[in-house]
């Protein structure tokens, strides 16, 4: 029935990913940096999520269980966030993100002896699982029926994927056994908030070995609790009419039955990350852009603005296979070789190595990481002895 | 670290789920039907799926596969249409629907012996491995290392989980290989549309041997292709400054710098079904409610409207363990049994059998699919013996 012989199919569909030319709306403000005053604004306006103080107990026992084995922690963020458009929220604002590099990432950061507590948009990509779950094959694909000693059936995994499969469950269940990695989903752009606050100042303990590393793609607007009643149709209601409901328009018929969405910005809360939330720890943010003339630019423009300590740019077309690593002092390309980037594009070349970018960006933020713990412990050593700065 | 004891963990999240209160808008205007020069205006101005040609000759395929086999088809919606924000295709708007009605049923009408098109929500719940995704657990947990005879490993199905998984896996290789099931995903609204189209006309060889199972959660407000460039930010524009880009807010400070987005009411297709694309086929939609009072007359108000065969109606805070079948002639509820709805509720008990609504639903709209093709059939040879009718 389909290319591949079968009536199974799920054909490569385009429209799920956005359109490199139009994909991000360059006529977006850049909205200055929130100060104190919007984050009690907002955190005291907004509904803070149900599972708040439970996650926050998780974690709390996640970073003291590594606090005390002098382990590094980094938080990576993961997924898009929605909005929801209140009074109806079956309907809600997304951002596209499937959490490809998050979670990617996170595997990196759990090689290189990271625990990772990983918030992720719910039923985004989780590290691990990724390599079987949004797949264009069903994972049931990769399972098969084999008769066991006995008179009893069991399911084994396809021999051609064996290998890989038992890699991968190896490296999942270390990480569950030495409870390395938390994950802790979230879906609005609310929860998340409040949850990267919370998580930032449960992860203090850690001082400077606290990792931010903000993969999500994170809404730029958002709809205040406060406007909840603005948010409904606009120009009608309903009405009992001959025993039935109907849709009155007070304009008159033809004159349109519109939805209006009226949405703020979001409150730039990065800022407060660096200065209040998480003064200690290492601070990496990833800056997305379709026009190579802007990307170096607009990286410096978050990082002045911020004041964190890198920025990892991308272009939406070569992000898979090309990053720009800025910070006060430098600008530096990352990229696959020549031959991974054929792969990356043109789909998996059989006996080469399947190489990810983010293979070669964590191994760099981790240097950068211990490099930024040295200096700190460094500088301290030198205050105690009372050396000269 | 959790509940149960491992710091991998994925707490539960509320806010997932809508709140019943206000989950739909019942200010919504229910808009009178499309009519054809709707259909025309609405085809013509939107672009088409690229993947359009492609899934309508594949579902050619398999239509007159069927067809040949005397099989009656069955057309599966499922999931929610993105309604992508134009200009800045990275957000969107959706609809919450996970898919499990549609991945459920779709199963059962496999079992009751009917080939499946399941036009879906790309990574929304799928037939079988419905069971092992988008679960708490990662599917991971399901498997786990064993020795082979030899001196290899080999990844098996824990032990508690195989009856099941073998059961699963039968039905999900019996359906490939009968080239059963077609897997056809949709993103956004406009594709649905389209392919929603594409796929009743390819679908007229079945005559009464089609139908049409809408589950689908469809967008109710889209931006209309022709309006593409006012779905910008409305008040301001990026200027060069200094060497550096800046956000200019022509209304001065202060006077807030907000995203407008403004919608149309997507165009009511159904009725172009019933009259034009699928004259033949039963058609069957769902109605969601969230007002018990509102449910029947909503249902009915659909089926005057739209004139086609059952209305399935449900209230999103009972939908899994109770429906109403509203048609022409009557209205009867479908319910579990009160301890199946007690299992739905309150998780799984053990040794209790874990019974689906679906399992109920599916069947019914059978019977009532073979009675109107008996009947058409009857009629027919009535027609050609010159009995009276």
């Amino acid at each position: 029935m389909s290319a591949s012989g079968s009536s199974i199919n799920t054909a490569h569909v385009t429209q799920s990913s956005p359109a490199i030319e139009n994909a991000i709306d360059r006529s977006a403000p850049n909205f200055t940096a929130a100060a104190e005053k919007d984050e009690t604004t907002y955190f005291d306006t907004n509904p803070k999520p149900a599972e708040l103080e439970e996650f926050s107990r998780i974690a709390e026992e996640f970073v003291n269980l590594h606090c005390s084995h002098q382990r590094r922690v980094v938080l990576v963020t993961s997924g898009g966030t929605t909005v929801p458009l209140e009074n109806q929220t079956v309907r809600f604002i997304d951002n596209f993100s499937a959490g490809t590099r998050g979670a990617t990432s996170a595997e990196y950061f759990l090689e290189a002896g990271y625990a990772v507590i990983f918030l992720h948009r719910q039923f985004s990509l989780l590290p691990y699982s990724r390599h079987y779950s949004h797949s264009t094959n069903c994972f049931l694909d990769f399972l098969a029926e084999a008769p066991t000693d006995g008179s009893r059936h069991t399911i084994v995994a396809r021999e051609e994927y064996t290998a890989k499969m038992i890699s991968v469950l190896r490296k999942y269940k270390h990480a569950k056994r030495e409870k390395l990695l938390l994950l802790l989903p979230f879906t609005t752009i609310t929860s998340y908030l409040f949850l990267l606050r919370e998580l930032a100042m449960k992860m203090r303990p850690l001082g400077g070995k606290a990792l931010f590393y903000l993969a999500a793609a994170v809404s730029d607007f958002f709809v205040p609790r406060e406007r909840m009643a603005e948010h409904k149709i606009q120009s009608g209601e309903f009405a009992e009419k001959d025993g039935e409901m109907e849709f009155i328009n007070p304009a008159g018929p033809g004159s349109g039955k519109k939805l209006i969405i009226d949405l703020d910005p979001v409150p730039k809360f990065l800022k407060r990350l660096v200065e209040s939330w998480a003064p200690e720890g290492m601070i990496v943010s990833f800056k997305l852009e379709t026009d190579p003339k802007l990307l170096i630019k607009k990286c410096t423009m978050a990082l002045k603005r911020y004041s964190h300590h890198l920025v990892i740019g991308n272009l939406l077309q070569h992000r898979k296979y090309e990053v720009v690593f800025v910070d006060q002092e430098s600008t530096s390309w990352l990229r696959l070789p020549q031959n991974a980037e054929e792969e990356t594009n043109g789909g998996k070349l059989p006996g080469k190595q399947n190489l990810e970018i983010e293979a070669l960006i964590v191994p760099e933020v981790v240097r950068r990481h211990g490099a930024m713990i040295w200096h700190v412990v460094a500088a301290t050593r030198s205050s105690i002895g009372g050396l000269p700065d």
